[in-house]
Parts: structure tokens; C-alpha cells; sequence
């Protein structure tokens, strides 16, 4: 695996997420009986645990269709995302009309809605299956769904929160991140102010006071005045989410033609990649302390497949809006380390997690966090980006 | 390391507890500015963070007071103990009288009450600081945290509990498992009934409740009827967890005067131990699916210190109460493996946190959930355990 053309990484992309990754979750995900999906597959693609999980009701709903809106007009993964749509829409809420974290396969509620992301992937789905299926009631709930995570921005967590007001008040990067990719995707259903202000919102966020000026280390969390903390949660770098976040950036300068912010943008990617990646066995690192001290995060050296597919998009799309040549040199190294380390060439699909050393830890197809769709996701940006071949 | 008589190793725990490990806290983590202890020390016994998290800060000071109590009335370890005991005192609880989780090093609360453990292991300090120095505030003030624990059981993480209510209540062998511990370090100070009841009710959770009768496994959740729940909470096993719990069971039976219990205790010992250990690696795995499927825990095969020093008082335990050969056998190979992978001949102390493989996964000395407790608790028991010799 070595030298290849963009347009021919572009084609393997393509082939593997529509004969290999898609066909596996068709086959082994649909519960047609109670609604929604399994994600706790084995590595052969069985059910191992029946609970749905509501980050991954959202997200394979709008997989299904994205394809269908993409890909191709096919029936069935109409069908597929509406068995999503309609279990979320029956089950998903409660009564403030916030989603649960999860549910049992018959919907009734596991995990109280704690977790806002639930809310933002719900939204995504909701709004990409009314786009595409036309029904005007979901394209509804997903604005009625953006603007209620809006207003619970300052404190997502509600209730649930554990931190003791006002000794420490810290800023989390996850919410703007994530904010900055949907915004995109609600683009065609909100108030045009309302997308611009968000995304102006975003941009400063991810790209100023989440950012350390001088090391262009980007750090998950900050004070409320933007600062470095000397804590734990500090101290935190996650390489994998920012970037992932310099893709969400890329796509806001596509749309809004600023190229600065593309530079920028694949600047502070290469700078996350160069930090994070294990010189040692491979691979980008979970987690780590920007200090070099020890991390809470038992899991910190792990290898996870989210980390890697993102930053296979980001350097694809890096590539495709400057061909800058580090981001194919770089897509190369990281191509070779994910599809050595976590494709599964007997059973389909990827291993969701490996050791430091690349061995596979969990041999899991699905579970509480993997579901059908960071592998599905970044083989299509991936095979949309490096398509039209050497810049 | 091998064929050693059991008073040998009881001295070597006892020298080491004395001149390596109590020392190694005694000079790098009180905090004489602000009262308290760090634990965040790296391997060299630095402070690498100074956040103070309440389960350590109750578990040193009752490190210290054993010490004081059971080995020598040294007046600087009683002033160690105090040093906690105080800051718990003026910076530990809430306006309800529970203890916060954790507290900046000048006492400010930075993370809430959502975690009873803090209040078991402040009241254990309590207790043992105030038999020891004789003032009667603390032995009171540990009398009323242990019945506020007891109120707060059906609900132990109050408000911050995430479980949807009724849809599949369970409930956690952590509670029971402690509370038999805690009764027993409270004995002298509580009425004798409440006494005998609580140590009968931890009697029936744990060595009914909890297990599975046909494997002897103990489960980490079971049904509020007592079954087994076929699903992640209820496939968990923690084989530590469990075989700590052991040696709080034979220490009830010594009390009782019960050598049924002890005989079963050490056998549901045995077994977890079996089914914990890693055949290819060594060691005793942190976390397994009892049907083994995938754990949610990303940690699961790693190698904890704490997991393996609880283990070697159980089997010195077991062997001090049964004469049971296959302890002493298991003793020797469970210190050959933590003595050669755990144990920090350069700088003192013990690593925490070990990869699958017996690799130092995270050089600390010291963190969020490592103080100063297991090392010198274990160091201590199996120099007692083990000092009378052959059975």
C-alpha cells in the first residue's frame, strides 16, 4: 500500500464504504421488530447487547440519509433511516422534549438525558431525513431541537452537572465543535442570521480561545476569559477532536470561500497530528497531558478508530482546499497505520480499539460509542475529497 | 523471590511498609500550608497537581491513625493524621453534611457530593483519629456519617443518579462490599444491634446476594431480586472488588468466631482469582464480561495495584484462617508478579497502573484514586497475617 493517487484512494474509499461497511450494518443492525438499531455487534456482526444508545440512533439515521440524499435515491436506506427516525421520534424524548442517553430495544428509558449530544445528533438525522423524505414534521423538530441546545449551551448538562458553581468554571471545546459541523448541516432550515451568528460563534471558539497562540495546540478545556488552566482538565489535549474540529473548519471556509481560514485550518491540523502521533508503534494517542504528566485517562494511549478516520478526512479535505503535499505525505502514513491496524479483512467493518502497540483490544464491531458512523462518514468525505485526483 | 517461609515475607512487608512506603508519603505529600495531603505525586514523589480528592484525603488519615493505634504512638504520625482530619473537617462537607467529591487545595468544593464513598472513608477516619487521640468530636462525627450513609443507601447518588427510574433498577455490590468493612472499623463506636444487623445484612448481599451460586463468581450488579440481569452492568465482574471483599468477609468471621464463613469466603476467593487471571500475561484483570463479551470499560485488561495488593491479604488472610495450602501457593506467585512489575525499587513506592503486558502504563505514585491506602493497608496486613508463620 504505497504511492497511490489521490483518485485511486478516492476509489478504494468508495468501494469499501459501499460493498463492505454499509452492507455490514444493513445486515446485522435493523431491529425491524421494535425500531431503531442494534450497535452492539460482535466481530462477526451478532447482537452481543440489545441497548440503544441514542448518540447512535441519531447518527446512523443520518448515514442512511446522507446515502440516499448522495449516493443514490435507493429505497431501502430511506427505510433504513427512517426505522432511526421513527424510534427516536416515538421513544427518544423526555418530557422537557430532551434525549434520553439511552433506551432498552423497546424504548423504554435506561439513562436520563444528561448528555446533550444526543440532542445534537438527533437534530442532524432529524433534519437530513426531512430534507430528504420531505416530511416537513422533522425538518421542524430538528430547528425546534437546535434552538433548545442553544439555550441549554451554558450548562448542557443540567442537573446532572457535578462541578460546584463558580470555583472553577470551565468552557468545554466538544459543544462549539460539534455546534460548527451541524450548523452546516441545518444550513438550508435556519434563520440565515441565525447560521451566520453560530458560525461566526464557532469560529472564535474553535479557532481563538479553545487555540494556544504559541504551540497551535488546541486544548478541550479553558477558562471563561479563554486562559490556560493548570488542572487536569486543563491540561487535557485530545488530538483526535481537534482534528477532527480542523475538518468542521475546512468545511465552513469551503462554504463561505475564506481561504485564510482553510490555511489556517490545516496549519493547526498538522501541528495536532505532529503532538499526537506515537513515534514509538504509531498512530495519533487518545489522549495526553499537555504538561507530559500523567493523564486521568486509563485509556490514554489506546488507538481508536474515530481518531484515525477524522484525521483521514482532515488531511483528504486539507489536500482537496490547499494542496499543501504534507497532507497527502501525511494521509499516506496514517492510511497505512488504520487500514493495517483496524480493518477487518475477514468479517468486514473496522475494530473499534487497539492497544498502543495496534493490537486489537476490543474486538467489537458496535457498542456503547462505535456505531454506523464515523467509518461510513469518513470513507465518503474521503472518497468526495480525493476524487478529483492530484492538485 | 521464591519458597520463602511466611514470616519472611511478613517481614519484608512490614520493613518495606515502614521504610519505603510510609516514609515515601510522609515527606512528599502534607500540605502544612493549607491542611490536607497532595496525592497527584509522579514517580519521584513530586506534586504534579494539587487538587485534593476526599476518599484520599479520609484514607490517609486513617493510614496514619492505624499506624499511631496499631504500630507506634508516634506523635508526628498522629499530627499526619490530624493534618487531614482538620482540613475534612473544615472544607469537606456540604451544607446537607455530605462530602463533596473533591476540593481545590485551599479547601474550595469543586466537585459535588455524587459519591458516597467519600463520606464511608471520612467516616473511617474519623472514627479510628478520634479513638486514637481520644477527642470525642470525631468518634461522633463518624457515628453520624455512618447512620447518614445508611439513610442515603436505597439512593447513594442522590440527585446525580442518571438511571430513568423503575425501567431496570439494580443495585451495586460496592456499598455492601464496604460497609462490612466500615462497620467493623466503627464496632466499639456504634449501639450493638445496629452492629450485628448491618454486618448480617452485608453477610447476606454479599455472600448470597451477589453470587452466582453455581460458578461462585460475584457480580458487580444484580436485580433488586437478587438475579442476574443480562446486560453490560450485569455481565461486569471486578474480580479485585471481590476478592477485597473476601478478606472484609474472613475479617467478620474472625470477629464472629465463624470458620464456616471464613472457609467460604476463602473458596469464593479462590475462585475469582482463578477466573481473574491472566494466563497469558500474568496478573489479575481489572474487568471481564461474565459471558465475554466486550466490556464497556477500555481499561479492562490493564493490571491496578490496588487489584493485586487486596489480593495478596486475601490469600495471606486465607491462609492465616484455613491453613489452606493453595494459598500460600497462590501467595507466592501473586507477590512474584506485583513485587517484580508494582514495586519501584528506584524511587520507592508502588506504580499504579500497569498495560496488559506488565509494562507501567502510568508512572505515578500518586492520583485522582491512588493515595496513600492500599499499599500501606496491604503492606500492614500481610505483615500481620503472615507473622505467626506455617500453619
Amino acid at each position: 500500500m504505497k504511492q497511490w493517487r489521490p483518485e485511486e484512494y478516492s476509489k478504494l474509499y468508495r468501494d469499501s464504504l459501499l460493498e463492505n461497511v454499509i452492507p455490514f450494518w444493513e445486515k446485522h443492525s435493523p431491529d425491524w421488530t421494535n425500531g431503531g438499531y442494534y450497535t452492539c455487534l460482535d466481530r462477526q456482526g451478532n447482537v452481543y447487547d440489545t441497548d440503544k444508545f441514542l448518540w447512535l440512533q441519531g447518527r446512523q439515521a443520518w448515514m442512511f440519509s446522507l446515502l440516499y440524499q448522495q449516493v443514490e435515491p435507493r429505497e431501502d436506506w430511506l427505510a433504513m433511516a427512517k426505522l432511526g427516525i421513527s424510534f427516536l421520534s416515538n421513544y427518544g424524548r423526555d418530557h422537557n422534549g430532551d434525549f434520553y442517553f439511552s433506551l432498552t430495544k423497546e424504548g423504554a428509558p435506561l439513562v436520563q438525558p444528561y448528555n446533550i449530544f444526543s440532542d445534537c445528533f438527533a437534530a442532524m438525522a432529524f433534519g437530513k431525513y426531512g430534507l430528504v423524505s420531505g416530511e416537513k414534521v422533522y425538518t421542524d423538530q430538528a430547528v425546534g431541537i437546535f434552538q433548545r441546545i442553544l439555550e441549554r449551551q451554558a450548562n448542557p448538562k443540567g442537573k446532572y452537572n457535578k462541578a460546584f458553581p463558580g470555583t472553577r468554571p470551565l468552557k468545554n471545546f466538544a459543544l462549539p465543535m460539534i455546534l460548527s459541523n451541524l450548523c452546516l448541516e441545518l444550513e438550508s432550515l435556519l434563520p440565515s442570521e441565525m447560521v451566520e451568528k453560530t458560525l461566526d460563534d464557532c469560529i472564535r471558539e474553535v479557532m481563538v480561545n479553545f487555540l494556544d497562540p504559541e504551540t497551535l495546540l488546541m486544548f478541550e478545556n479553558r477558562t471563561l476569559e479563554n486562559e490556560f488552566s493548570d488542572t487536569f482538565e486543563g491540561r487535557l489535549l485530545n488530538p483526535g477532536h481537534a482534528i477532527e474540529a480542523m475538518w468542521f473548519m475546512m468545511d465552513i471556509a469551503k462554504r463561505r470561500g475564506d481561504q485564510q481560514l482553510a490555511d489556517r485550518a490545516v496549519e493547526i491540523m498538522l501541528k495536532q497530528l505532529e503532538r499526537g502521533w506515537d513515534k514509538e508503534y504509531g498512530g495519533v494517542f487518545y489522549f495526553l497531558d499537555s504538561k507530559g504528566h500523567p493523564p486521568q485517562q486509563l485509556e490514554w494511549d489506546q488507538k481508536l478508530w474515530w481518531v484515525h478516520l477524522e484525521t483521514l478526512v482532515a488531511l483528504a479535505k486539507g489536500y482537496e482546499h490547499t494542496g499543501n503535499p504534507e497532507c497527502m505525505a501525511w494521509f499516506e502514513k496514517v492510511h497505512n497505520y488504520a487500514w493495517g491496524k483496524f480493518y477487518d479483512p475477514k468479517n468486514g467493518e473496522w475494530f473499534g480499539y487497539l492497544n498502543r502497540k495496534g493490537e486489537v483490544l476490543l474486538d467489537l464491531k458496535g457498542g456503547k460509542w462505535k456505531g454506523c458512523f464515523h467509518v461510513p462518514r469518513a470513507l465518503f468525505q474521503v472518497w468526495k475529497s480525493l476524487e478529483k485526483g492530484l492538485r
